[in-house]
């Protein structure tokens, strides 16, 4: 019997103590996610208590000790053996979020190692691995030795994480899902946190999106999740940045998974819509920054050095860099409405399209099409005339493109005037 | 497939709407209960509601309805085939309240049917059955044909409430229980009244409780409970009055099982504590009242006709009313530490040691001790004397003395000046 070396707490006291506006002690913290890991604490009292942490939050101190709580239920990775410094990046997702696939090999390019332990898509934002996925022969799941050696020799990987991380922000997650608890900002914050810090890097550029596309609609909801997670970041001793960057509108000029790759490597190429260069080359000067790397992102990028690594990354991964990448078998084009100037596109509606289309899934485990998605010939700000092509929808099921084509009913909107885009970069957050 | 007439909803919709603090309609209530009683709404999904719940409440059509499904997952009993009215009357419960023991066969007696399904014990509150388990032969489980038969012969039945009645109530108990959601007023209401509804009375007086010694602590609180009482009894048809009666310090001189079926018996023969037979006289008005009938209680318990029903009514249950009661193997003295007026006693340190001598149950289908229980020898406002004998413990099992002594610790307050006892009954409410 050690009963003195381990205290006993009962779930209900803590969920009262939550329920009513007191703080969790450390000791309660890591017995209620240790014990709801074990199977202590039922799923039910999980889900009371994370409806009264909706309520009522978590102070600084205890979302640290929630996060590291979370962190102690799996395995940490550890990157201090390579002879770069490590800078990973996280985006809240949006539609048309490719920016990992040229922002990684770049960063790398500059000197970092940048290990993006990435997921697949859920709903209507897409996926990184997915989306790579469309690349023949490229595979997601690296053994730890393979991910740390690819650091080393090409200093970039996008791979799929393990299960061994932070097993407990799994089990939360599939549970805040279900019971109506997802959108508390420090249970996001947290389950983001607690992954990108077990995967052990020393540096990360957050990019919080904000807007009717984003899963933060408000901006000064966008702004707190984000000096949220800088603050747990920076209390786990990980330099920690976050932008604040705009998902009203989508990304670039596709959303899908093989016509995200291809526009990617229009970027990597020098090309590409410039809102995602924009934004690739904000991030990379930030995560540089973070990792003590003085380079210029866009020289590296105009040398053609960031094209470079991402063949060395995808080949490093059994892809072929050279290999045509998959077509829809149909396509259906929607043409413009009106004369007049783009004022909007709507991200919501586009990633939804696309996801109808089978780029996305609805559930853990769906099979996504490779070649699905949607692809517009116009941004916000473009002149557009009645009977142009606006978007092309691309699928290899047609059955797919009703629903499709209802979801982008008025998601183009037009001004007789002039617009001018709205800027993507909003806001930078460097402290809590 | 007739997916139109049976509206489907979704259970994380639901409980972001109450979250949100929006109301939920009657269909999604009614969907809610069904199938979280079917196993389709999942435990976890009903705590997270529970919890939002807690924050938001529900407003009166809200509960009205949450009430009306929870009794729709039972079996409804029907009094109507009765000659006298029926009336019933519930307590919140508190410490020392033998009130249902005299209160029942004296309602009988001035011509009411009053259909008694009681409870058992669970922590530092009894349970009617399990005092009157003290009378040997008793028996707290009736057939409906038995229960009718006894209301018609004898007027008053005490007995233990069927499984069928609300067993969603049933369900979200035991669920609020473990997930600190019980401190609801809502739901605490929904809980006791679609029992009371389900029972088919047409009359209902509720007992409130208020005070250290109560489940509510606070007057506040209480009152709001009954008034939330009152009005879901009204708007389902019953007549439904409340009295807000305190419970700082416990009700007459006894806490326990045999002991308080003797102090009953004391009331219903002309005597007992005076706290004990007010409590009981005003609650027998507001029940006759209710109920129709013009007879005054004080006369009929003076006459012996309580006596009578109650003789009658121990008897067709199979008890022997003028067997003697159990007597504990055990008892302990406490006595009196200073001079002056008893100031107070403290309902739940008498409460808790009552539980520890064997008299109460820490889990559901624990045993309890028939004989175990505290009397005491002076009620506040009576002069005491250093050393003369306060409390006694009684108990079968001395090993749970030391526990119950120091629950006493302090339980007693002592004044130098005259103390006036404090008044029973707080408020009357019988509107929402």
């Amino acid at each position: 019997m050690n009963a003195a070396a381990q205290p006993a707490f009962d779930a209900v006291d803590l969920i009262r103590t939550k329920r009513d506006g007191g703080a969790l002690t450390d000791e309660a913290i890591d017995w209620l996610i240790r014990n709801y890991t074990g199977g202590v604490v039922s799923a039910e009292q999980m889900a009371a208590l994370a409806m009264a942490i909706f309520f009522r939050g978590l102070d600084a101190r205890e979302l640290s000790r929630w996060t590291a709580a979370m962190i102690a239920t799996g395995e940490r990775m550890d990157f201090s053996s390579l002879s770069r410094p490590t800078v990973d990046k996280h985006s809240t997702g949006g539609v048309g979020d490719k920016i990992t696939l040229p922002l990684a090999p770049l960063v790398a390019a500059c000197g970092a190692a940048v290990p993006q332990l990435s997921g697949r898509g859920l709903g209507h934002t897409g996926g990184t691995l997915d989306k790579l996925e469309a690349i023949p022969g490229w595979r997601a799941s690296l053994t730890t030795a393979e991910m740390l050696a690819q650091l080393e020799e090409v200093g970039a990987v996008i791979c799929a994480a393990g299960s061994g991380l932070a097993p407990a922000d799994k089990m939360l997650y599939a549970l805040r899902d279900v019971t109506g608890t997802v959108e508390s900002i420090p249970m996001i914050s947290a389950s983001i946190m607690s992954k990108k810090i077990a995967e052990g890097t020393s540096a990360l550029v957050l990019d919080v999106k904000t807007g009717a596309g984003a899963f933060m609609k408000s901006r000064a909801d966008s702004v707190a999740l984000a000096q949220t997670m800088v603050g747990l970041g920076q209390a786990a001793g990980v330099t920690t940045v976050a932008l604040v960057t705009a998902m009203d509108s989508p990304l670039g000029r596709s959303a899908g998974n093989a016509v995200e790759v291809a526009e990617s490597v229009e970027v990597l190429a020098g090309g590409g819509p410039s809102d995602v260069v924009e934004l690739t080359l904000a991030l990379a000067r930030e995560m540089l920054a973070c990792a003590g790397i003085d380079a210029d992102p866009a020289r590296v990028l105009a040398s053609g050095q960031a094209m470079d690594t991402w063949r060395a990354m995808i080949r490093a991964q059994g892809g072929d860099p050279d290999a045509p990448l998959p077509v829809a078998r149909h396509t259906e084009v929607v043409r413009a409405s009106s004369d007049g100037y783009l004022a909007g596109l709507d991200a919501m509606a586009i990633g939804v399209a696309t996801w109808r289309l089978g780029a996305g899934r609805a559930k853990q485990g769906d099979p996504v099409q490779a070649a699905a998605g949607v692809t517009w010939h116009a941004g916000v700000g473009d002149p557009v005339r009645t009977g142009q092509p606006l978007f092309t929808l691309h699928t290899d099921t047609p059955e797919r493109l009703p629903r499709a084509l209802a979801a982008l009913q008025g998601a183009a909107s037009y001004s007789p005037t002039p617009v001018a885009p709205a800027p993507v970069l909003l806001e930078r957050i460097d402290s809590a």
